[in-house]
C-alpha cells in the first residue's frame, strides 16, 4: 500500500503547476484504499509480478477517484472526505477536465502493464460504471423503483469496481480460473455490502465523521435501500413521494429519516449486508488459506462496520 | 466510412432507452468525420485488418465525439451543428456522464482489438488531451500568453487525436517504422492547421454555417491565434486586455473582431495554416503513391479551405 500511495504521489509531478496542484489534491486526500487494498491482497494470493500489481491497484484507486471527482462536480458538492471539493475550489470546468485525465491515467496505468484481459476488464468496468451513473441520474426523483432496480444500480455503479478490483489481482497472479471467479465474486457481494452500508450511512451517519451533510441521497432524488424499505412499509402518506425537483425538500426529507430511524429499517438492511457479506466470505473459502485470504476476511468485516 | 457509421450507430443499442436516446444524439450528428476517415486512409496504405481498421477508426470518433460532450457542458453550449446540446436538452450530470461511457467505449473499442501499441497509445492521447484542455481552462483571461503557448495548447487538445488517427492506422497495417512516423508527422501538422482554421472561423465564420456564435472563444477568455496577433500588431490599448471573467464583455469583444477583420491579421493565419499544410503534404512524400495517400493529400485541401 505504501507503493501504491508512492505512485499515487507521483502522478501529480506534472509538467503544469496548476494540474499537480489539482492532482495532489484528490489523490493525497486520506481515503480508506479499499479498492486497491483488495487488489493486493487478491494478487498476492498467487504468483505475482510486484510491480505489475501495484500498477494496477494504483490504476483502480485512480479510477475511483475519477468517478468522485465527476460526482463531486455534477451535484455540486462542497465538501469530500472534510476537505473542500475541487468543484468548489476551482470550478466545475476543471474538475470535469480532471476527471476525464484521471479516468485516462487510470487506463494508460492498466494499458501499460501490457496484459490484454486486464486493459479490456478495465475499460469494459469504466463504461458499466458511467453506465450505471447516467442510469442513476435518469431515476433520479422516481420513487417507484423496485429493490431489484436498486441492486442493478448499484452493482454498476459500485460492485463493478469492487469486483474487478479483485478480478484484476487474480488475472494478473495467473491464479487458476476458480480462483479468478470467487475471487471475482467476493468483490462483487463486498461491494454490494459496501454500498449499501454507504447508503444506510446517508441516513444514520454523523456528518462530521463522513464529512458530509445525511439526507443527501434523498435530497438528490437518489433512492437507495432505506427509502425503497419505508416505501414498502408505508405504501400510503409517505413523504418521500412529495419529494420532487426543484422544490424545497428539507421537512420531508427530514420526516423520512426520522420514521426511518423509528422503524426496524436500519436493521433490516444491515441484515441484507450481512448477507452480502456472508457471500463474500464464502467465496474467500474457495481459496487456499493463507494470510492474504484472511485479510480479505476481515477488509469484509470493516465494510460492514465502518462508520464513514 | 459507412461501417464505421454503423458501428457507431450499434453504440446506442444499449440497455437502457434513456442512455440510447442520448448516443443516437451525438453519434448520430453530421460531424465531418475528419479524424476516422485520416485513420482509414492510412491503414488502407498498407497490409491492413479491415475489422480493425474500422474498429480503432469508430474508436477515434468516439473519442473525438466524448470531448465535445464534455466541451459543451462545461461551456454551457446550446448548440453543436446546428442541434441543442445534451447538456441543454437532459442537463450537464447527463452530458458529463454520457462523455465518460464515451471515453470508456471508445477505449473499449481499442484495448478489444488487442495490440497493445494501439492500447497504450490510445489511453495516452486522451490523457494528452485532457491535459491540454486543463491546460486551457488555467489559462483563460491571461492575454500574456506567447504563440509558442498557444501553439503548445492546440497541439495537446487538437493535433495529438489526428496525429494518433494517422498512427494508430499506420500501426495496425504494420507499416514500416517510417511511414509510421510519416503518418503520425502527418496527423500532427494537419491537426495544427485544423484548429487554427477553427480559430479563425471563430473570428470570420458565418453563424449559421458554423451553428454557433462568432467571437465564442474571446468571450470564454480562450486566447488562439488571431487574437495573439492582434495584441503583437497593437500592445497598447487593446480591447481584448479589458475582457475580464464576470465582466460584460460582448462590446469589446466585437471590436477587437473588427480590428482583426479591418487588418491583415486572417491572412497572416492562413499563411501559417499554410505552412503547417505544406509540412503535412511533405510528409506524405515519404509514402508509397497509391489514391489513399492521394486522399490524405486532398483531405488537407480541404481542412484548410472548410468554412464549418
Amino acid at each position: 500500500m505504501m507503493e501504491v500511495e508512492e505512485r499515487l504521489k507521483g502522478l501529480s509531478r506534472v509538467d503544469s503547476p496548476w494540474v499537480a496542484k489539482l492532482l495532489g489534491h484528490v489523490l493525497e486526500n486520506g481515503g480508506k484504499r479499499i479498492r486497491p487494498a483488495i487488489t493486493l491482497l487478491s494478487g498476492k494470493l498467487y504468483h505475482h509480478n510486484p510491480d505489475s500489481l501495484v500498477a494496477i491497484a494504483t490504476a483502480v484507486e485512480v479510477l475511483h477517484t475519477a468517478t468522485l471527482v465527476h460526482d463531486d462536480a455534477v451535484d455540486s458538492s462542497l465538501v469530500r472526505r472534510g476537505k473542500p471539493t475541487v468543484s468548489l475550489i476551482w470550478g466545475e470546468a476543471p474538475a470535469v477536465l480532471l476527471g476525464d485525465y484521471l479516468f485516462a491515467s487510470a487506463a494508460h496505468i492498466a494499458a501499460s502493464i501490457g496484459n490484454m484481459r486486464v486493459t479490456c476488464l478495465f475499460a469494459q468496468t469504466i463504461m458499466t460504471m458511467s453506465f450505471g451513473e447516467l442510469g442513476e441520474r435518469f431515476s433520479a426523483y422516481n420513487w417507484e423503483q423496485s429493490r431489484e432496480q436498486y441492486y442493478q444500480r448499484i452493482r454498476s455503479k459500485t460492485a463493478s469496481l469492487f469486483s474487478a478490483a479483485a478480478e484484476l489481482g487474480a488475472i494478473l497472479s495467473d491464479a487458476p480460473e476458480e480462483a479468478v471467479e470467487a475471487l471475482r465474486s467476493y468483490g462483487y457481494n463486498l461491494g454490494m455490502a459496501f454500498q449499501i452500508v454507504d447508503d444506510v450511512l446517508d441516513f444514520i451517519g454523523d456528518e462530521e465523521e463522513m464529512g458530509k451533510p445525511v439526507g443527501s441521497d434523498l435530497l438528490h432524488g437518489t433512492l437507495t435501500l432505506p427509502a425503497i424499505l419505508l416505501l414498502e412499509h408505508r405504501p400510503e402518506d409517505n413523504p418521500i413521494r412529495r419529494i420532487s425537483k426543484g422544490r424545497e425538500n428539507h421537512a420531508d426529507v427530514q420526516l423520512a429519516i426520522d420514521m426511518i430511524l423509528d422503524s426496524p429499517i436500519i436493521d433490516e438492511c444491515y441484515g441484507i449486508v450481512a448477507t452480502f457479506r456472508a457471500r463474500a466470505c464464502q467465496s474467500l473459502e474457495k481459496l487456499p488459506p493463507s494470510p492474504y485470504s484472511r485479510s480479505l476476511f476481515d477488509l469484509a468485516q470493516y465494510v460492514v462496520k465502518r462508520r464513514r
